[in-house]
C-alpha cells in the first residue's frame, strides 16, 4: 500500500511516497543488503560540525531474543502493530562533543536529520519504516547498555508492507485515514515571527 | 559543483548528492516557485503525534533589512561565505505539546527530520542548501520576536550554486575536499551497545 502526500507545491516523488505506515508483513524479512543501505543512507547525512552524534542499534531478528526485548520497550498502542515488523532500529543521540565534553544542542536535531535519511531510503527500496516516540527510552536504557550521555530517541519499525486487514480496527481506520499536516500559514514566517508569507500571492506573474 | 557521497552501500541518488556547499552565487535568486517546494517538503516530514513542532522564518531579499539582520547573526566563519546566499530560511522547534504544555523531548529531533527534507527538496531542485548552528541564536531570538517557548536551531543558506574561486583560501579548501564520515562501526550496533554489526559477514551468501 503506497499513500503518497497530497502536495500543493511540488515535491520529490521519494519525499511525497514517505510514510509512516502501520501494517507490516511479519514473515517477509529485509534482507542484510537493504539493511546496510538504511545505515548508510543514515552515516552520510549533515550534521553540525561534522559531529555525527547518531548510534543506531538494529534488531533484524538475527539474535531473536534482543529483538523481542526491543518489542517489548514499546508503548502498547504501538506494541500492537509494530510486533509484526521483523525488525526494530532504535536511534540514540549523543548529547556532548566529541572534541570537549560540553553539551551538544544540535545532538537530538542531527539525529533526526540522519533518521530522515534513513527513512528515506526505506521508501527508495520499497520498504515500509516508522519512527516511533512510544517506547520507553529507561527500559530501552537498561536493556541494551546505553550509557549516560546518550539519549534513546526513535524506535523504527522496518519492514515490507503488510495486509491493512491484520490490523486493529482503530489502527486500520488511522491506516486509510487522509495523511493531515497543518497549513503552510502555521508554519512559515515570513522576516519575522507570525508575519504571514504569502506563498499563493507571490505565485502571480505580476506579483514578481 | 557537486560533490555526491562515495558510499559503500548504495543509497537513493537523491540523498548521495544532498551536500552542504559554501559557494553560492549571490545575483542568482531563489524563484518563488521553489521556495514553495522547499517548506512544502520540509511541511510533510513525519513527527512524534504529528505534532509538526517546526516553524520556519524565511529571508528571501523581498525584505532586504530582514535579510540583513538575518546575516548578522551568523558567525564570523559562517558569515565570510553564507553572505553571498541570496536567501536564508531559519528553523525553530517548539519545546512543548500544543496539547497541554508539556515538554515535547522530541521537538528539536523532529525540526531535524523536517530540515531534511528541506535539503533534499533543494537537492532536488538543483539549488545549493546549508544548514548552520552556528549563528547567534539570542540575537535571532530579539531580532525576529521569536516567544519563548521555541528554539531557534539551524540558519540555512539557499541558492543557486557559485563559483568555487570567490571563497576564501580555507573555506576553498574545505568546498574541494572529500566528504568525511566515521565508519560504520562507529555509529552502527547490533542488539546492545557497542556490539558489532558485522554488514560485510552478513552479506556473503554462506552467512544467510
Amino acid at each position: 500500500m503506497e499513500k503518497p502526500f497530497p502536495t500543493d507545491h511540488p515535491v520529490h516523488e521519494l519525499l511525497r511516497r514517505r510514510w509512516s505506515p502501520r501494517a507490516f508483513d511479519p514473515h517477509r524479512r529485509v534482507p542484510p543488503e537493504a539493511i546496510a543501505s538504511l545505515l548508510e543512507a543514515a552515516r552520510i547525512a549533515p550534521s553540525c560540525f561534522n559531529e555525527q552524534p547518531w548510534r543506531f542499534l538494529v534488531f533484524d531478528g538475527e539474535d531473536a531474543e534482543a529483538l523481542e526485548r526491543a518489542r517489548d520497550c514499546l508503548v502498547p498502542g504501538n506494541a500492537a502493530w509494530a510486533r509484526r515488523a521483523p525488525m526494530l532500529i532504535l536511534s540514540v543521540a549523543q548529547e556532548r562533543w566529541s572534541r570537549d565534553g560540553t553539551p551538544d544542542r544540535w545532538g537530538q536535531h542531527d539525529v533526526g536529520l540522519s533518521t530522515a535519511s534513513l527513512l528515506l531510503q526505506a521508501t527508495a527500496l520499497g520498504l515500509a519504516a516508522h519512527a516511533m516516540g512510544g517506547f520507553d527510552a529507561d527500559r530501552a536504557r537498561r536493556s541494551f547498555g546505553i550509557p549516560d550521555g546518550f539519549t534513546p530517541m526513535a524506535m523504527i519499525a522496518v519492514g515490507y508492507f503488510g495486509d491493512v486487514e491484520t490490523l486493529e480496527p482503530k489502527q486500520k481506520a488511522q491506516e486509510l485515514a487522509p495523511r493531515q499536516r497543518k497549513s503552510m500559514d502555521g508554519i512559515v514566517f515570513h522576516g519575522a515571527w507570525d508575519r504571514p508569507y504569502r506563498l499563493e500571492a507571490r505565485e502571480e506573474p505580476t506579483s514578481r
